[in-house]
């Protein structure tokens, strides 16, 4: 049937989800291949993904994150793994690799037909003063998940930790480890933790990591690390008997820098939709190359498990020819757990593009999770992120406690195939109440961005109220919601007119002077708007998210006053 | 902004999902419209989903599943809605309608310039002696729930109820009438309940609905009706105090027809993707239109809330001019809650597409919900049927206890825009360990589907390993699982070589037979089929599914040997 080219000889450097998926696609397609693994570390197969709840004895045995081992490996797939094995040296003209195993003076040479370069990234560092002090660790491998837990077990005097990062692994680690009693502080550099999301849906994760008794300090200039606390350039010092510096990630090139093989413009390994380096028979894969990014239309590196093995697969399939299609790039579909919630990205945020000088536009609601009336709802704050003029979707991002991964996974197949927000509108999604809604979330926010797109309503989005240059003073901000929910609180400054009653008292307002209506969401403001609009009011708009992203978001009208 | 035709007179008859959303949408784009509305029944916008739920008291309070009153209406969208009160007549010359309103004997005659019928699908009540008995039930609208609850709680000799049909309605009613404690009985025409799906996926439906204690009675034919009992054409007597008759539904069409409106193939209203009827000025919507089945390329109805509001959405935007595009047809995305299982469809099942004289191809995954590592991860079964040659998607079904929802979803998009099984390969999905898996459970059908697609696995499916005509005695039949678990149980005839040891036994097995190698679920059959071809055996099969689909679908090699 298949047609394998026999006796081709594999190496493959690095195990794990790049590594491992191509050493075993390689073997399933062929039986006579010969195919060499070498692992720098104790480790080849393990669920890395897994180290934060390991170490939160969420994943109450360590073995579970152990996948494979070297005669695993051996006995099922005839693999020849050596791990504790580091390639030293790629020499492209010879095809040769030279390893070095660990302890041992001797260096070994082999010789490949293919090679495929699986070498991950590596935890970034920062300059910090007292970095390399011994309370302090990086959190991305099984010894390194050791040796935290080895430090927190340590004495009874350890209470705090400080988790230096609020992405993925800072999060996580926060999480977890703060589940095992101790008193955990983020020290995030930037306004905001998972900056993948835009700083008002990231503001939902704040709340919930301090309602969890995690301490968040932000926009934080790291002065020193000393055993027992971390003093802050404010003059500020955190406790912390243990450190972890989770500040991301920088691609593993200096084997493919040494070997020639051409570097990217963002510093990752450059390679082909084929996984294949500038050398012909030299591939990488993983958090190593850097790939097309479909919404910026340029690559980079993503550190991600998925398109890693997706990766080492095609590399695997195009060497022994049976590949006509490549890689198609990413859009950086991600999620992350942060206690009872979940956060989720897929593309661009605003902010992001915005910097770049771009003009987005952008819709964020409030659907429920499923049916509303049926019980254990629980309400989504979700945001898409769409171009002007064609509506294409940039972005979207999504919170909540329940279905954020159902709504990103839609949103992120949505991106793949370069749908447009009224697209959105259009996709029919799985209803029974239990599960979703008639009109499901990404329904929602495909109505309300397609009527934003198609001039049916205008939308203000509260940075922009709350903005120092905007002319608060002379403008009529209206709450259209009812009595009650304005009496349990609103928008400094607002006045009342529920939108069941505006069509009768809409003549106490100013058809002359701008004004922005908003109610709990969105939907009821989109009303109202409507009523304005048709009614002659000359400059109308409707506050995007209305009460709930407004007091989520951290947006304070009082405090723009005293900035003034 | 919005130009509104004004003063246009809308008539709308018949609430709910496709009315309402006509209805609200209209008003939003134009306050100067007159939007009236006619619902034969008391209640205008309910939630008709919910009601196997409020029957339940799985939603305690009927109540929630009121959404919104006349008066509510009237309060918000200035609607005029009328309740009790039919559209007996529609005069598309004159553009009238004429309305009686329940009680009254007169007639009043009302004008409309764009009319929108969404009048819905009545259940279909099956020609069986007895059915108009007043023990027997319809279950659709609260006034039917409200004769449920009132014959179940009118004895304390109520004990048995009968559900005739195991779709939607009788599956939701069946697991709510059981969850109050009464003893339940499904009586199903069909081999299997769910006929969305393939047989051996409803069979895991069926060991759900037993495990929780409902009787399921298949390929039964009712002959009578009678007081506390159902009598079966098999001479079987089922106790039943209560009928619910959930056979289906089938499009309301009278006042269309009489109206001399087009009516499709099908038996609904023809509408084209505006959803204009053959006058163009009457629009009709929901459940009792056609629209294009987008698999099979030809018009039917479809009995779901979501397209109705999406088309209620797209007739009253067209009447109003502003669409360019309209309505894209369907897929036939769908779910249902089975006690602790949901059960979910896409496209078609491969059952239906050999009835049409199709040959699809489809795998069979099981995957686990979210990391195997992470606790808590539940198995899935998957199905993805395809075309032979181009590997357009065709179908796809999920069952399992977590995360059906999502996967359906990701399915549905995927259909939606036309991928063929080897673009599931590619998707990026949101991977975190309690959310997902690296390789997602859509993009391991796609990998496994993908090989079938190329050749580098042939599957058989196990249908065809009971079918009477397969020369099951002249085979080898080759478990490649661990000793333990062929110890566990295997299928009969089966020889045990783990796939670990099989590079060393081959030489037990023959090369000239026939041979069909299995595991638990395909994937180390998969192995096992690679090494076996590339060492010269000539005919090779992997069965699908594994042992997870042969013993969960009701397969059965014994019975087939006594059926020979």
């Amino acid at each position: 049937m298949m047609s394998s080219k026999s006796g081709l000889k594999f190496i493959i450097v690095g195990g794990v989800a790049g590594g491992m998926s191509a050493a075993t696609r390689a073997r399933r397609l062929s039986e006579s291949a010969s195919i060499t693994v070498f692992e720098k570390g104790p480790y080849v197969s393990y669920a890395n993904c897994g180290i934060p709840y390991s170490l939160g004895e969420v994943i109450q045995k360590e073995e579970s994150l152990i996948l494979n081992t070297p005669k695993s490996f051996k006995d099922r797939y005839n693999l020849d793994v050596h791990i504790d094995s580091e390639v030293v040296k790629i020499d492209p003209q010879q095809k040769t690799v030279d390893v070095r195993v660990q302890g041992e003076k001797t260096i070994e040479r082999y010789a490949w037909d293919k090679l495929v370069l699986s070498l991950g990234a590596e935890p970034f560092l920062p300059p910090i003063k007292g970095i390399d002090l011994p309370h302090v660790f990086t959190l991305q491998t099984i010894p390194d998940l050791r040796r935290i837990r080895c430090a927190l077990q340590a004495s009874t005097r350890v209470k705090h930790v400080a988790v230096i990062g609020g992405g993925f692994i800072g999060l996580e680690a926060a999480e977890n480890i703060k589940g095992l009693g101790f008193e955990v502080s983020i020290l995030e550099a930037a306004p905001q933790v998972f900056t993948l999301v835009d700083h008002d849906i990231a503001e939902r994760i704040h709340t919930e990591l301090r309602a969890n008794g995690v301490s968040v300090h932000l926009r934080v200039n790291i002065k020193e690390i000393q055993p027992g606390h971390v003093m802050l350039g404010s003059g500020e010092t955190v406790p912390a008997d243990v450190v972890i510096a989770a500040v991301g990630v920088r691609p593993r090139t200096s084997l493919a820098r040494d070997a020639g093989l051409k570097i990217g413009s963002s510093g990752a390994v450059s390679v082909d939709h084929f996984m294949r380096t500038s050398h012909p028979d030299i591939y990488a894969v993983g958090d190593m190359v850097e790939t097309e990014n479909r919404v910026l239309d340029r690559a980079l590196p993503l550190a991600l498990a998925g398109p890693a093995a997706r990766q080492g697969r095609i590399a695997v399939d195009h060497a022994l020819g049976i590949l006509k299609e490549g890689y198609r790039g990413n859009v950086g579909t991600s999620i992350c757990k942060v206690f009872g919630l979940a956060v989720a990205s897929v593309g661009t945020s605003a902010r992001v593009l915005q910097q770049m000088g771009k003009k987005p536009l952008w819709v964020t609601v409030y659907p429920p999770s499923h049916a509303g009336y049926y019980p254990g709802a629980q309400p989504l704050s979700l945001r898409v992120i769409f171009e002007p003029e064609s509506g294409r979707l940039l972005g979207a991002q999504v919170v909540g406690k329940e279905g954020v991964d159902k709504q990103i996974d839609v949103l992120a197949m949505a991106m793949q195939t370069g749908m447009s927000i009224s697209d959105l509108e259009h996709l029919e999604l799985a209803y029974a109440p239990p599960y979703g809604s008639a009109k499901s979330p990404v329904n929602m926010a495909g109505f309300v961005g397609t009527n934003v797109l198609r001039g049916i309503v205008r939308i203000m989005h509260p940075e922009e109220l709350v903005s120092s240059g905007f002319p608060l003073e002379s403008i009529q901000l209206l709450d259209v919601r009812s009595p009650e929910e304005f009496g349990r609180g609103h928008i400094p400054g607002a006045v009342n007119i529920s939108v069941n009653t505006l069509r009768e008292r809409m003549d106490e307002l100013d058809k002359n002077k701008y004004t922005v209506v908003y109610c709990g969401v969105g939907y009821r403001g989109y009303l109202a708007y409507r009523m304005l609009e048709q009614n002659g009011f000359e400059q109308v708009v409707n506050l995007d998210g209305g009460t709930s992203l407004f007091f989520s978001g951290g947006f304070d009208l009082n405090s723009r006053k005293t900035l003034q």
